[in-house]
Order: structure tokens, then sequence, then C-alpha cells
């Protein structure tokens, strides 16, 4: 498994996120904005994530519903801006219960380079105070690597562009 | 004229723009949110501005354009994450020709005290050098006054809720 790099510098708005995948952009990005796979790789393990809207084209809305095993939900929703494929989502990011940091500008930029991709996640909060008291660091790191690590799965199982499916391959 | 206080706090990553207008909230957000009126307050003196798009809803776009006396326009565009009339609007913002500052996230809270209504625009950039960049602090400053003096005189000429028809009014 690869790493994921979350800087989160003292004083400054924001959140960044870097990942590389060992995947061409458009198989990255194909996988990234697909509803039916956000379950498998949004939010953090205490929660099952459901799919309420992911219309992924400017002004398209996105909303989802992080459960927990109890049944209770919370809401996370925003809208597109910019969907520009297979290179950059420019969206907002709400929590519906409120409280700091619960609205956030988020820009999203895959690069490739020889055949990886690397994925930039910058999340702008409204203060240094919103962005601090969003989760605490080494809570966003954990949770974070993990959704990153799940992505990275459900990647290597995408078929590659041109690519002959090949029989006998390990699970 | 009431002073619009424009705070450009060093280091931080946004531009907040606060405007006390004498008259109720609904007024003063019908006004802010009208297509027909934009070309009379918004942007700056040295450019006219045309309307592409204004659909002031969630997931809505808009886009303008500020035309130069020479004809050479410049498109701003964004979308709408939220509009909760009278009080506030979650909208992004973009410059169409790059540059620093092109992305923003823009926050319009509306409060009304004892009849006045104030407005506050803050402008969430992605760094602090993206904003430093955006236009010149003075720049900044002379435009967002002459738009809140603007709409100000857009303001005064609207109808009360519940006012009687005036005659003899100074124009």
């Amino acid at each position: 498994m690869a790493d994921t790099e979350v800087v989160i510098e003292p004083g400054r708005q924001d959140i960044v996120v870097t990942r590389v995948f060992d995947a061409p952009r458009d198989v990255v990005f194909a996988a990234y904005t697909d509803p039916d796979l956000v379950p498998r790789w949004w939010g953090s393990g205490r929660f099952t994530t459901e799919v309420d809207r992911m219309d992924v084209r400017p002004g398209g809305a996105w909303r989802f519903v992080a459960r927990k095993a109890d049944g209770t939900g919370y809401g996370f929703r925003g809208v597109y801006h910019d969907v520009v494929a297979p290179e950059r989502i420019v969206s907002t990011y709400e929590f519906e219960e409120g409280g700091p940091g619960r609205l956030q500008l988020q820009v999203d930029t895959l690069t490739e380079v020889d055949g990886k991709t690397e994925l930039v996640v910058v999340s702008l909060f409204q203060s240094v105070e919103d962005r601090d008291g969003w989760i605490p660091a080494a809570g966003i790191e954990k949770s974070v690597q993990e959704s990153m690590d799940l992505l990275e799965e459900i990647i290597r199982e995408r078929p590659r562009p041109g690519a002959t499916d090949r029989s006998g391959r390990s699970a």
C-alpha cells in the first residue's frame, strides 16, 4: 500500500491530502466519481455510507449519509462547481449537523506521470479555528489513510483501458 | 452614504466585507439577488456588467461578463451551494481567465437589527498568496465601496413591504 500524505500546516485554513495510485488517470477518475463505489471507500470504518445523490456535473448535487451501527445517520452534502474529467473537480462540502468546519470548498486535482496518478485533495475552511475544530489531526490522518487504502483496492480491481481480460488472476 | 468595512487581515485566506443598509432584510435580499439589478451595482466603474446566467437556487449557476469600453469581456462564474432567503447565500466564484485568486468560496450573511440589515460577505481563497494576488487591497476597497454605494441607491428606491405608494418623492 502507498502512503497518504496529509498536510495540516499551522495557521492555514486548509488540509491537503496527496495520494499516488498505480493506475492511469482515467481509471482513478472513473473509480473516484462512481456513486456505486462510494460506499466501499468514503468515510471512516465506524460508519456505512449511503449515497443519496451524486450528480457529478457542474451544478450537480451530492449528498451522502454516514450511518452508525445503531441506525443514526449524519448527512453531508454539496454541489459541484467544476467537473473536468479526468483532471479536476471543484465542489462544496457541508456537514448538515453544523459545528466548526461545517462548510468547506474542496479542490481535487489528478495528475498522471508515467502511468501513475497523483490525486491531491485540498479542503478549504472558513477559518483556521474551523479547520482545527473539524476533527483532531490524528483522527483525520487515520480516516483519510483508510479511505485512500480502500480506494486503492477498488482501483486495483478495475479494468485498465486496452487491457485484455486475464483469467486466473488473484482475487 | 454608509461606510463599507473591508477587512483583509495579514496571513488569512479571506476578505470580509461588511455593510449596513437602512432597509429590512427582505428588501436587501431581493435587491441583492435580482438579475435585472446586477448591471447597476456589480463590479467596478470601468466595466459594464452583463448577466449571462443567474439562477439563484442550490445547484443553480451564475455567470457575469464584465465588459470594457473597447468591447473586451471578462467572464466570472460559479454555482450556488445554498440559498436560504433572506439570510444566507453560499456560492463559488471563479474568474475564467485564471491567475491568482481565480477560485473563491463566498458566504453572504444578512442579519436584521431594528429594521436595518447588515450584509457580511466573506470571500475565501485557496491560499494567502491567492488572496493577496487577487487585487491590491486599495483597489478592492475602492471597488467594493463603489459597488455597495450603488446597491444602497437601488435599495433606497425599492418599495418597503407594507409601505404605501408615495407620490412626489424625490428621484
